[in-house]
């Protein structure tokens, strides 16, 4: 990333050594480990050499205002924490953006007539206490401050706990009112998490929607034994019942068009090479367009996964972990913002089409704290151009042209909020 | 536990509340971890008291020798580590059996007539390095000493970096041909892990054979992405392809019959619940009758596996780990046992039975160090009834009168040796 070492991505530079993870690739930033712990003490360093007082909410999620805190506030950001191994620019882009259209507004010496924030969330991904968009939700009281206390990480410390670490008090995380009310606006800048912008070949979209998803535990049960000194008859071995729910769970996906279902993280109980285990708990991610198809999606997939996990003789439970409904974010804010940008993020590559006067409003799988938080206030997001439309991976990436037609974009909407 | 606190299983008691594992329950101590350290120390004490004179060796195996260590020593013990979630048995029955038998002959005035050393073999189940009967295999030139040095533990700490902080000299590790001479036999006793000795109503079995087994890493290879935002359709996802390939394990397993091969341990990286996996390692035990048997076992899997995949536009690689032929016990020693022990462990339970003048002779499935012994020393086990017929499990088990009668056919047989 040398070539961002310098200029409107400095911001990225400067962290691009935080918290890499060598085993798996990509970055491993996970809410208030050493990583994110970095990326915090970063942001408020940042935010402040750019004239922003910041300041922590009940939930821990970072906020750096220019001018007195809201109400009816301009709020843009993202999050830094990550998947495990995951890329550079899911949620660090937005906020290095953010904090770049800012910088530029103040040098050019203009004036706000509504407070603005730069807002960074914690624990977007769930990679620690496996509910996504925690922040956003406790911020907005989607989620139960007693539940959310109670979340453990791998480790078993509850949120409750690393709070109490991380120097909240856990008896005040939960929906923050006051916080949520000076925000009148928020907008949220994010690299593409698909090839929509590469199929269109344009550099920004304003987002139109997000599927419905959630996420579900199954767990296997079955009787852990010894490898080597049991039968193969007779064995109620879990991994393998785990492994037919597992190729149920693709089957079924491809039953519904449109739909995602993926098993992306496993924790075999006990664990040993030598032993038939006694348990396997598999996470689910379900997504579909919309709540009723994501909602059958996954109770064919609970009936599907137990009659797989019976050929090994072994029982699964179903446990929904987090929800989300589809979010249609506001259609006048997106023609709104649509229009605005027609001029600033048309990049003349698509000029052959008429609709190049307008950059494209592009709907998305992948969830946000910016969907979250639609519930609640006026919301929206800009997406920047991803050439090789992975994400939460190492080779998720954005050309440094892209990123500062982001910005750009940013600012635009930005000076003309404000 | 309660009813070991007092007489001849005192030590097991003293040890029950260490390397509890209150997540996967029963047991997990692994070398040169908290709970290792403290059952090292625990037998030091232990030994010491007993009136032994203990000693580490290069590999870090404990030797705590009754009269001038070596040469034609008898040496007796197992292992005090345990599989993730192990049981209480599976080793520190040996040690304490051992320890006990000792201190009965001390308490008798027996005087031996050549050197006797209860021996701790270090990293028997491979719970942290991967190689299961590390301690033995080092000791007898087993494994290479580059090649061990190499190994690596979850968090990427090699074993040289291991030894170093427990205090041994990394350069050391490796066959240790003094320490080796001075055995003139090695007898190890063990609860059982099968329903041999349930099936027969006999409280204690002399080993005969043990199976070949080995350990083969299979790391499916595919493409992470975005759990949300990539569609079903063109996705390689080595979740579904690690799934088709434990299926295909457990099929190739059921064709050979006998054969037995298990997948107990999975890591899918990265391992985020919104993350198709870019790879995931799958740890296969494979073990049959014969070693032309087993290599025939992997080499169908391997097959099996690498077709699997290819379903899910993934590629598999199979790499061995970890090998030990099969195991046959001296037969002469095993008939001498035999008639050895007839009197003293025929409990009766089987009087109706010509054959109760001998204790049986069984076969398992189950890798000992005694089997990595038996290639360079004369070499035998004791098995002592385990009723629930599990293992390497918090289920194993074994009655107080059936841990007694093990350590009566310990003492006798060292007796008749020493």
């Amino acid at each position: 990333m040398s070539e961002l070492a310098h200029g409107t991505l400095a911001g990225l530079a400067e962290i691009a050594g935080t918290g890499r993870d060598s085993r798996r690739g990509g970055y491993s930033r996970h809410l208030w480990q050493g990583a994110d712990l970095e990326l915090r003490a970063w942001f408020v360093e940042r935010a402040e050499r750019t004239g922003l007082l910041v300041e922590t909410d009940r939930n821990g999620n970072l906020w750096a205002w220019w001018g007195e805190p809201g109400p009816d506030a301009v709020v843009t950001g993202s999050h830094l924490d990550s998947v495990p191994g995951g890329g550079a620019y899911d949620g660090p882009l937005g906020v290095v953006s953010a904090l770049e259209a800012v910088a530029r507004l103040k040098a050019s010496g203009f004036t706000p007539s509504r407070p603005l924030a730069v807002l960074v969330f914690a624990e977007e991904e769930g990679s620690r206490f496996g509910i996504a968009c925690l922040g956003s939700r406790l911020l907005t009281g989607g989620i139960d401050a007693d539940r959310a206390r109670a979340l453990v990480d791998a480790d078993g410390i509850t949120l409750a706990e690393a709070a109490r670490r991380a120097g909240l008090d856990p008896a005040h995380l939960g929906a923050d009112r006051d916080a949520l009310a000076r925000i009148g606006l928020f907008l949220e800048l994010h690299v593409e998490q698909g090839r929509g912008l590469v199929d269109l070949g344009r550099p920004v979209a304003v987002a139109s929607s997000i599927l419905a998803h959630g996420r579900w535990r199954l767990t296997v049960t079955g009787q852990g034994n010894h490898a080597g000194a049991t039968p193969m008859p007779g064995r109620r071995d879990p991994v393998v019942a785990a492994a037919r729910a597992i190729v149920a769970v693709q089957d079924e996906a491809l039953n519904h068009p449109g739909a995602r279902a993926t098993v992306g993280r496993l924790e075999v109980v006990p664990g040993g090479t030598n032993v038939i285990a006694s348990s396997v708990h598999a996470w689910l991610d379900a997504r579909a367009h919309t709540d009723a198809d994501t909602r059958a999606l996954v109770t064919a997939i609970g009936a599907a996964v137990s009659e797989a996990v019976t050929v090994n003789g072994c029982s699964v439970a179903v446990t929904e972990e987090s929800w989300t409904g589809t979010v249609t974010f506001d259609p006048d804010l997106v023609g709104r913002f649509r229009a605005a940008l027609g001029g600033a993020a048309a990049d003349g590559t698509d000029g052959t089409d008429g609709g190049a006067a307008l950059v494209p409003a592009l709907p998305t799988g992948a969830g946000h704290d910016a969907g979250v938080l639609a519930a609640s206030v006026p919301s929206a997001m800009l997406f920047v151009r991803n050439p090789t439309g992975v994400s939460h991976s190492p080779e998720e990436f954005a050309e440094v042209a892209d990123c500062v037609a982001g910005i750009d974009a940013l600012e635009t909407l930005l000076r003309s909020l404000l």
